[in-house]
């Protein structure tokens, strides 16, 4: 049985707007009931918005946190990763995630998707940065509209990411 | 409610002994069962032997892996955190378990273990390098004898370590 | 004394054009001559270029590579740093460097820049992405037109992000 | 020509003794007269008495810093390297340096000497831990008795680990 799809939403802290929080909870609600595991970065504002949702959802969220210290998590986070790693974080997040939802955001978000571009990983846009303004391809940078919109797309895009069968090593003793 | 424990178990990869395997297995089952959480480095041997364990006690299960791909973790991983950087998530790995136990393992363990005496943090050792020869108090660097041991012995430091409440941002909107 | 300033210049590795890469050159040739010490990414293309022109103008080059293999860096690095960390080693690179050149690039400049601007720390971009029309405000984003120009300012940016006196501990047995 | 050697150089920032710290000042000045970059931390005590004495043998010093502030570095320091990664700044220096020299030092050096080990990569030790009364082979941990007997042996090493030719991309526009 292939895993579970994991779903990277990345987007404002501090800087988020209600819209934008909304959104990232509806978002984060959706991941769950679609049974994906939500990646974010742990901290505040559409990483907890999220989080929450998902959890609402009877989901599993991860944060993958800039400091080592686990108690930085959100109060909605299931498995703190503690980096200490400041903003490499980041890569992480993108890395893991078979799909990303970006969210609001400010610069932080923007390292993220342009790290997600770089792997060849597609972004699914809600009201954050146009890059597409900037001259990033729509096959990467993908506008879409809705909660729906976005978790549709990005679940269907995780899907075809992720091997049918587990190729990794197994273990017989 | 508090988080659940977190279980880092390290230890050999091809290097790892059949006993050392059949202990992991056994380690990743009782974390299973006492409700923690696993975290390994998602790969062969001891981190394959523990979470195939783990899964068979109902557990959870993460890999932090050396590459960017999600596929190099072993079948028994249900959230490979794929980082690309290279033996540096080994610190990811410390940082994240709230106690540690080390079974077998050559030199990426060795560094793991003294890592998790650089955060203050105890290992449980079973079976692998004589640290206390060298020099390692006897707080830090803990034998024990069995897999119940190992986790019984970890799962109490765990609880210990685990703030009692949330402290977290949460999400209101 | 303060130390010498340290200029980063990131851009396209395969991706350069010929004028892009004889901007690089032209632009490491003028970071030598203003005494300032060139870190880039230390593999091809525009870091390749920019590396030979500092090393033309009689300067120090340093190559912080994605890979663990010091004999990956180009033929003009005085100090390989291997990180094995693939493309977090870009934030590495933002960190270290004083003010940053971009020239051409692709996503991985894109992803320098925006940890630049998330560090707060302005980028002089020369025929680079336009992030201007993507909503980056113009005192991160600066748009230079020449690579004296771009070095002069770069040049200037760092001088007034370097302490006067030297803060760091001393040793005095 | 091939670039100069990279001799790294690991140890007690707060921990160092006395003698420890005049032991580091006298091969930070060795690696200086062998026409050696030094590499280490960037911090104090043996970082920084290493550095001392580079600087006073007229050499070039590299300072991996474990924050992102590069006014952290020691007063010594010619390149200050900001990675803002924490612990996880130690395999840097570990995969850069052509040959490691431990002098003194607490888990942190430990934990890059089990990391020089995992890479094939031999420790010259210098009044450090005794890793050789827990197994560790002495074609990896070497002993040595002075300043003296550690450079000659670490350049030594890194010459054989240095390619005769850079195979490295060039640039010719």
């Amino acid at each position: 049985m292939p895993r579970k799809p994991i779903i990277g939403v990345i987007g404002g802290g501090t800087t988020a707007s209600p819209e934008g929080l909304a959104l990232a909870e509806e978002v984060g609600f959706l991941i769950a009931r679609a049974d994906a595991v939500l990646i974010c970065g742990g901290l505040n504002g559409v990483m907890s918005a999220a989080a929450k949702g998902a959890k609402r959802g009877g989901g599993l969220t991860v944060g993958v946190l800039p400091t080592g210290n686990k108690a930085d998590a959100n109060v909605h986070i299931d498995v703190p990763i503690a980096t200490a790693m400041n903003t490499a974080r980041n890569l992480i997040i993108v890395r893991t995630a078979d799909a990303l939802i970006a969210i609001n955001g400010s610069f932080g978000t923007l390292s993220e998707m342009a790290h997600a571009f770089d792997q060849g990983k597609a972004v699914f846009a809600l009201r954050t940065w146009p890059l597409d303004k900037a001259g990033v391809d729509d096959s990467l940078y993908v506008r879409v509209g809705t909660p729906r919109e976005a978790v549709d797309r990005a679940i269907e895009y995780a899907r075809n990411a992720i091997p049918k069968e587990r190729s990794g090593p197994d273990f017989a003793p």
